[in-house]
């Protein structure tokens, strides 16, 4: 059993992990991009994650080494793995998360369902792909999106002429989708896999806005089959640590892969308060290759809200006893940083026998950290 | 809201209180004995707790501080209260939890329930004293004392000679009990209290083994009783943060006030958990005088049992896989300690809708962490 834990990247998901370390006994330590990020605690190295240096120097005495984000180059990794050290989720593995062309062809490789899609070197060649799909098109870049950022829907090769300079770029249908699920799974590097319940998550300006857990009329033939396609990937791409597939809910009932991440995800904040082994524990458990802990929920509904950019006037401090006095029993997650427009300042996670009840709750405890400032 | 906690002592209760500062985005500062500590990954200073300088220029720039243990000595406790900084529990209130003597005082003058007792100052005191109730006393170090260290049942003053010369003593009845009990309640500097459920401990060789929460056969009149103690001296004292009344449950039914403990407690680490609010969160609400969470159960029934003294080889990690793998919905937490006999160093919590299956699940898990080794 190792117990020294590296973390690449000092943001909220590492800054999460701490509590699950200190309680499994594991020593953690993070190599953060900067003084004052997140996971301030436990940041004992500074320096970025595309800095292959600073990552080797990191790595050299952990026992295994994991991400707070997809965004460690390959060659980089590839060191690592040169070097010795246990990197989980491996290169092969994270790649397929950092590239999303890699993803669709993996994914059709597997036979998993997904959009249509196609690989676009010009404006030829996304022209053709519009009128194939009816007019309009989701484009992304390969690399480096996220939160929306890198994606656009567009009606006219035009509508990405900045972006088509730095060909190739993945096209994608416009999928006609009900909803949004997203589906984990924990995967240990000697095999052993735990699926999370199937949860549905509601985006807001392409940014995860809200995950109720479990999804709403979901259970029998859709969990199964989002289950069925987790584990699938998990096991084919050899995934260590939590795997989130993102996934869409079309309009005729089917289930297509949107994207991945090779972490704890947003979609999965919830089990930290909703079920009997939060994310980070597993994750933890799951890189460390220890036997993963039971994923049952603890509650009937649990439903995460994110709390998204904060008060205008940046004193998240003075919102905070409002909330607490009138929600006693909703758990506040706060991420120690400052806010501003549209970053994910914390969440927060409510829980109860009637879904309706752990909406109103999570939605009402939220609202405290908006603008305008909500009476108490 | 003042937001920077700071925190005289390393140990494991310190350790304890950081997940929940992550949690809440409090700033959590440790004074620690020596490196190495429980608590190490948020020590920023070392000191004595003793160390009236050192306890000084650790709080200079916190905005409260508080506690892992009581054994800050009151001059120290002053001069932090004269320099400006919001000590928390405050020092008359700590007083009465690190003198014994004075604990039975104070209780005798609020007219609640406790064993028969007298302050000795000689072998006659407690001679006199030994006749009185029935042949048999317990004898205690008004100071110092923990785990039953300071403790000793006596027939004679002989028995504690080597104490006599120390004198004041305190002394007092055997109590014939039917069990121990734990009440905890939370308390504002503001003035609200918050009751956790009341809770059986059970005690081997003078060290807390078992908690069960809540207490069997408890509810109705017995948990009334136990409430009305807890809060009454809450609020005599002027407590703040938690406190925790130790109780015996006598033979013929009454509660008689064992001992106090004015920070989180060893009958409460079930509460993290298997309650809405566990009582390190609960803790850093009081003391930061915000609003208190909720202390319902998350489950019909808890139990935590301690890990004592650890594998004689030494070897905690190599434990851990095996008790995982059977007993996937058991929470473990350890206290970065090395095993030493007797030492406490973590804890196991299951929760279950049958006391039965809670008891097996908790003790079965503990069991893999004792010699000789389990097999699994």
């Amino acid at each position: 059993m190792h117990m020294r834990v590296g973390v690449i990247g000092g943001g909220q998901l590492a800054r999460m992990l701490v509590p699950a370390a200190i309680e499994l006994g594991v020593e953690i330590e993070v190599l953060g991009e900067a003084p004052g990020a997140a996971a301030a605690i436990a940041v004992t190295s500074i320096g970025a994650a595309d800095d292959a240096q600073a990552v080797l120097a990191f790595a050299r005495d952990k026992d295994v080494v994991t991400f707070d984000h997809e965004h460690v180059p390959q060659a980089a990794l590839q060191q690592l793995v040169a070097s010795g050290v246990a990197v989980r989720p491996g290169p092969q593995a994270l790649a397929v998360a950092q590239d999303k062309l890699l993803l669709r062809e993996r994914m059709a490789a597997l036979r998993l369902p997904q959009p249509v899609w196609a690989r676009v070197d010009s404006a030829d060649d996304l022209t053709a792909f519009i009128a194939a799909v009816g007019g309009r098109a989701v484009v992304k870049t390969p690399r480096g999106g996220y939160d929306g950022h890198g994606v656009r829907v567009v009606t006219a090769a035009a509508d990405v002429a900045d972006w088509l300079g730095a060909a190739p770029l993945l096209a994608e249908e416009l999928v006609p989708f009900r909803r949004e699920l997203a589906q984990q799974v924990a995967r240990r590097p000697s095999g052993g896999t735990a699926l999370n319940p199937l949860v549905e998550t509601v985006q807001r300006d392409g940014v995860c806005a809200e995950v109720i857990a479990p999804a709403p009329r979901s259970a029998g033939r859709v969990a199964d089959a989002a289950a069925d396609i987790a584990v699938t990937i998990a096991a084919a791409l050899e995934v260590t640590g939590m795997l989130a597939v993102e996934l869409f809910e079309t309009d005729d009932e089917r289930l297509l892969i949107n994207e991945l991440a090779m972490r704890p995800h947003n979609s999965g904040h919830w089990s930290m308060d909703g079920a009997v082994t939060g994310q980070f524990e597993q994750h933890l458990r799951a890189v460390l290759d220890l036997p993963l802990g039971s994923t049952a929920p603890r509650d009937d509904w649990s439903v995460m809200v994110n709390l998204l950019g904060g008060p205008a006037d940046g004193d998240l401090d003075a919102r905070v006893p409002g909330m607490l006095a009138q929600h006693p029993t909703v758990k506040l997650h706060r991420y120690g940083k400052q806010p501003r427009p549209g970053r994910k300042i914390g969440h927060v996670t409510a829980s109860a026998t009637e879904l309706d009840e752990a909406v109103f709750q999570a939605r009402a405890a939220a609202a405290f950290f908006s603008d305008p400032p909500v009476q108490s």
